[in-house]
């Protein structure tokens, strides 16, 4: 709480530290009061300055707690008002109000109204789909306003992390039920199971959008860190919870389309870690069983790219210089390419190993997948290049995969990769059954969270790194490019 | 829930409605659904067009019903977008980016950060005592900014309503004694029987400031409504809930100084009222004992000017012409005069009955309200002049008392005002004692925001309108000036 004493600040809208430095006295000791203040200025000021990529949550706490502890000794910083001043401040203020497009009115109506920001979401979801369709400017400048605004009267901080059991309201278990998208839920009773012993489901529910939580994450509490998602789904009867040392985080998902974009999952994986934590003091390894959903599809162009590549290069340069081509890259091992190339037309046909990769992936119902020495050929490559794809592919100096990019960022390490993990449908399309788990090192979190923003480092396990690093003695992956 | 087909509606920023009119078929039949969607843009531009002084509320709701049942038949509105459009959005952007104060970054990093809003608040209390000593134009920008930012970030549609009982955790209870600011709470005991049998309190809570509700209510289940505060605070032992047929608020306070001018109480009667009800069917009354914060304030400066104003006519005119001053006015009915200046100087000195009543109300200890001859002299004209305070006293069209204000916005009528109801000093102090009942009744609430709203018009009940006009024939007291 803060003391009653009221603190006496004056803000300058405009900087002015050259002024308050000549204020600074001589004597040191003698001016703690000063010393403070210019403390939670200097912190007030780098809150503001930060650029995104830096992680502030440590700066506006030390802002915080020095202002409210901001004694009544806090000089004001003296001010040179008058009515020049106070007329460019109208003048500044009628400006700003005359640029506020007309729907700005109705969107703060709507925000202070019961049911508006359902309503706003909704719009906002309608607008999305129109622009996937046609790219309109007027819409655009709408939608980048309304991400705006929705953005901040949905602050992570006004979230509440809410436990959903089977005694909450069927008509919330029906919106878990319709927006479980990671591994939907087929029926009541795989509903009531996911809510059950050995099961937690947490959500983030905002006041103003009742009965319906705008992200949920769900929990299996096992004996150890699951490597396929099969066994998370279907281990019939779960494990009594007092044997558990895990909590495996086995499925997030975000409900609602019109807010897409804003960052809702903020503290959510620390907040509910927090909270096992508490109620579960023998659980001491958090873990995620996470899909990578662009693999395949990052897979996909780069086998098409090279093999084009490739087949240029037979054609129009002699075998002794292909190497000329810069962009070039045979992204199998030369074992992998002759494992291709020595398989049966009958089974595969492609000019070389990429080629005949790219046609085994896209083969109709992933029919690969069902024929044993396809998978173990097959294994090696997909394995190395998941790995690669996880910690080499980036995009502004992040991991490019969707998924990898907010666990790294909420302070993960990719612990390990799984074969065959995910052998659903979707699993199979998007990463080829792969899937990998995240751990949670409490006492790293913080630390990985500030080097992963600062620097895009992506921290993992020697068992992942050597994927990427075969030959060399290992070094944990660092990129710094970007 | 909305339909799951998507909406297509191309939101314009410009307003084209010649352009929409001229679109709309003759056909009137046929067009059914381009009908429903100029009713849902009017009802959008209503929204957006109405003043303040209007009830949004129906438009809102009437709005958003429409837009999200609205089908895929509405028809695209067409555009006429190009690259000059484009770049325009984007300049517009960008001057409202450059106008943007330095201190938005900071507020709106603290509204996404845990504690944020608690912090900010703290800082606006700061601000708001400083401006209180000196009106500094910086300052005031930075404060209109603020409130502007919080009153956005608090919606009304964003609190929780929460129950307010024993067993909540003693560090919100310790608020709840801290901040209850109409009748102090002396003691656990005091709190306890608050919370207990008879009691109810509600608590309007935000959950970026958890364990601190914004607001909260006080309620007494009765068997009639109180005529004065120390039966509510005092009559031990309540009586059983299931005799109970009126619920009284007595009590409304907020505890953020920060959050001065924001309209947080908004909904929270209608939303108390709803839960009682909801909860004890057998309640039908719902009414309020409440203080009248500045009825004395208005009374002393009424008397001391009027009174000035009377000695000003003895001295300089004849007695003939004394109505010439077209300020003056006796606030005091013949046989009120007669009967102060009847009183020994002993009691009060004083040239009129105005300066008598001016120097009986400001003595030391409220030592009027001991002796009954005084009493029973005074009562008269003191709730005569209450009456018309409450009734015609405004201030930009509305009551100038500011807990009349709130009530009668909220859809509440006047119905009795009651002598010696707080004994306390605060109640002597600001209104000698006087309370008044506003009461809510069900089927009129709606209307009487309404028109309170829109044209200032006061509800009362004949019993109070009577103090004002007691020789006419009776007529509620309405006031369209302003």
């Amino acid at each position: 709480m803060r003391p009653n004493n009221s603190t006496k600040l004056a803000f300058s809208p405009l900087p002015n530290r050259s002024r308050a430095r000549a204020m600074q006295p001589s004597s040191d000791n003698a001016n703690k009061p000063q010393r403070d203040f210019e403390h939670v200025r200097d912190s007030m000021h780098s809150a503001i300055s930060m650029n995104k990529t830096e992680v502030i949550d440590t700066v506006l706490n030390d802002f915080s707690e020095k202002f409210l502890v901001l004694g009544e000794e806090a000089q004001s910083a003296g001010h040179e008002e008058d009515g020049v001043l106070g007329s460019f401040y109208r003048i500044e203020r009628n400006l700003r109000h005359a640029l506020k497009p007309m729907y700005e009115g109705l969107f703060e109506r709507l925000n202070m109204h019961p049911g508006g920001l359902k309503v706003l979401t909704s719009l906002r979801a309608d607008i999305l789909s129109i622009l996937a369709e046609e790219n309109i400017a007027s819409l655009r400048a709408l939608d980048s306003y309304l991400k705006e605004k929705l953005g901040t009267w949905l602050s992570p901080a006004a979230l509440e992390l809410h436990q959903i059991t089977w005694d909450d309201p069927a008509s919330l278990l029906e919106k878990i039920v319709a927006y479980e998208a990671v591994h939907p839920i087929s029926n009541l009773l795989d509903l009531k199971r996911r809510l059950g012993v050995g099961r937690r489901c947490f959500g983030y529910l905002h006041a103003a959008i009742p009965g319906e939580p705008l992200i949920f994450i769900e929990v299996a509490l096992l004996k150890n860190v699951a490597q396929t998602i099969q066994e998370v789904l279907w281990d019939d009867p779960p494990i009594p919870e007092c044997e558990a040392t895990c909590a495996l985080f086995y499925s997030i998902s975000s409900t609602q389309r019109g807010l897409a974009g804003i960052n809702l999952g903020k503290f959510l994986i620390k907040r509910v870690i927090t909270l096992v934590k508490r109620d579960m003091p023998h659980i001491s390894t958090f873990a995620t069983i996470s899909p990578i959903p662009g693999f395949i599809q990052w897979l996909l162009s780069k086998l098409a790219s090279q093999s084009k590549l490739a087949e240029v290069n037979d054609i129009s340069q002699s075998s002794a210089d292909r190497s000329g081509s810069a962009f070039r890259e045979n992204i199998l091992e030369p074992e992998e390419e002759k494992a291709l190339m020595d398989l049966s037309e009958e089974f595969v046909a492609g000019k070389n190993g990429m080629e005949r990769m790219l046609n085994l992936l896209t083969s109709k119902n992933h029919e690969w997948s069902n024929f044993a020495p396809l998978l173990s050929i097959l294994k090696t490559p997909l394995l190395r290049l998941c790995a690669r794809y996880l910690l080499q592919e980036k995009k502004r100096g992040k991991a490019l995969d969707s998924v990898a990019n907010f666990h790294l960022q909420n302070g993960a390490m990719i612990e390990r990769i799984n074969w065959m993990a995910d052998r659903s449908e979707n699993g199979l399309h998007q990463s080829a059954g792969i899937m990998v788990n995240y751990v949670y090192r409490l006492e790293n979190i913080e630390e990985y969270a500030q080097s992963y923003f600062s620097t895009g480092q992506i921290h993992a396990s020697d068992d992942v790194c050597r994927y990427v690093e075969p030959l060399n003695e290992h070094q944990p992956a660092t990129d710094k490019r970007g």
